[in-house]
């Protein structure tokens, strides 16, 4: 659990998109962060008030969330000054970078000096335990894609948010670096050791109020021969009672893969449909989220309209229009 | 790689049962052992000559394998005492121990003294790479289960026999401590992080001669919500070019899961097959390895008969009849 709420710590980043993670944080938990902190030369700005350090520290933030990218995976003397003296006044640091902050002698001695936790949320700090399948309480979602990085998380929080706009009780369960910053708290689920990946999921959606929803973020895609294990675990730790299939139509190949074709949407949805009975007999497809960015909005709408006939289920963007139409899907369930 | 070849090391087995890895060895690799070690008390025998640790060296030992499984988790001071002799005279230890001797102090030190190789099988020593999917040369089978502990290693073993004794060039590719023990390399995959076990069964299992037969271990079962993405891995790392069904008839449940049914051999099947599909679709299932230990034989051979017929592939039992029927499926392939 990473203490909250955050300064968000941009950097130099050299442009907007460097700060992804950043801005993940101010859409979907904006109560979350303080402000942004920017240094000279930065070319991103997530729209925060920037403050400086002990600004953040007298509005309440408790840890410096690294919301941006590192350019070639080191992590630089100019950023190190500002951590390090962030450090010293107490922060804590939350990363998702490659390289670690662990494997930082300065910033390691720095806050065991200090008393400050280092956050690095791409490995797991939690002995997760062998799955045992046993039926939990509560219901659970989860997204999961024809192909990797279609909108899986994307259509989770959206999902989330749409659940608690109209009154039901959710949470978004991140499985991924980015959603844990965003949200807190999660499970690295690609770096968690084979034997305790369906456990880690387990581990992560426990039981809860019966007409409580788990959104669960989703990994890899069943038909991308690189992480299906990881998508495997989830279909079968997170024992869901509805799916969602997420899709990115204008993709001419399986990500990093250029001699693997995307399946079809129905593939997709009978394979994990199958696959995630195993756990949950009462599981259902309810419906289907498009990432239509790379269409124009007539293209969109009549790519959706045409899913949507086809598979006989709601098809959205739920960037476009929001996930209202897959909560009401949830709740009819 | 351990290098051969061994002491097997009995310890105090309680019972024959305890010393199963290293009647693996003599019963797959008799060359890869040149006797077996037995403290006072030991109840196993391995069926080689008994000798000391200067007889084995003398007779080119060059690793001590602890082929035995120890008691409630501790290196007992007793076994610690040969280990360190054992090292003090130059030989590797290997073990597929859940406690590992990279834990022992006082092992780890009289290893680097000696300059001799601690072997944790159960820890992988290799970084391997992310799963890229690229076709390999060569052939692949891979054993898979309908649940987990039905005899995949077993059947492996046998193909890999029955292979070489018609004179096809094969080698089993082991992914669990046994295997990896009884051959003296492999890939502990359920060790291994999530990312990374597709590629690690890539890197098990590189380009070959064309005519060239590996026989990969199966793990898990696509049905054991536990550890299914293990076995997803195997299906999509692995680019199988032949599926073999295994599976034990008399279980009441999946192995450690009480309220999960087996599924029929014929969904394993159906479902291996379409995901096997998506790495290499000329993928076919040929031959179907039932393990009837607790059948007689008449009903094993009625089972057998009744399966084949029903599934239309040929059904073997390998411990009682052999696996040259599943050779001859694979050879005419």
């Amino acid at each position: 659990m990473i203490e909250t709420p955050y300064l968000l710590f941009l950097g130099d980043a050299p442009d907007q998109l460097a700060a992804k993670v950043a801005q993940g944080i101010k859409d979907w938990r904006p109560d979350n962060a303080v402000g942004q902190f920017r240094m000279a030369g930065c070319k991103a700005d997530v729209g925060l008030k920037d403050l400086t350090l002990e600004e953040a520290k007298a509005a309440g933030a408790k840890t410096l969330v690294i919301g941006v990218a590192n350019r070639g995976g080191v992590i630089s003397q100019a950023w190190k000054e500002v951590l390090i003296e962030a450090l010293g006044m107490g922060f804590d640091l939350a990363s998702g970078l490659h390289n670690m902050l662990h494997d930082e002698g300065d910033l390691v001695a720095a806050s065991q000096v200090n008393g400050c936790t280092l956050h690095d949320v791409r490995v797991p700090n939690v002995q997760y335990p062998i799955a045992n399948g046993i039926k939990r309480s509560g219901k659970r979602v989860l997204a999961v894609g024809t192909d990797c990085s279609v909108g899986k998380m994307y259509t989770a929080l959206a999902l989330d948010e749409a659940l608690q706009e109209r009154g039901v009780n959710s949470t978004f369960r991140a499985t991924g670096q980015t959603g844990i910053l965003i949200t807190g708290s999660g499970v690295p689920l690609d770096a968690v050791i084979a034997d305790f990946m369906a456990g880690a999921v387990e581990y992560l959606t426990p039981d809860n109020d019966e007409d409580h929803w788990d959104i669960i973020e989703g990994q890899g895609s069943l038909f991308h021969v690189s992480y299906s294990g990881v998508t495997m675990a989830l279909i079968h730790g997170g024992q869901p009672d509805a799916l969602i299939i997420c899709h990115e139509p204008t993709r001419e190949h399986m990500r990093g893969l250029p001699e693997y074709q995307l399946p079809s949407m129905q593939s997709v949805s009978d394979m994990a449909l199958t696959l995630a009975k195993v756990a949950n007999p009462a599981c259902k497809v309810v419906g289907i989220s498009v990432n239509t960015q790379h269409m124009s909005e007539d293209e969109a709408n009549a790519y959706l309209a045409k899913v949507e006939a086809d598979m006989g289920l709601p098809a959205v963007d739920p960037f476009r229009h929001g996930a209202a139409r897959l909560a009401e899907a949830l709740e009819a369930l």
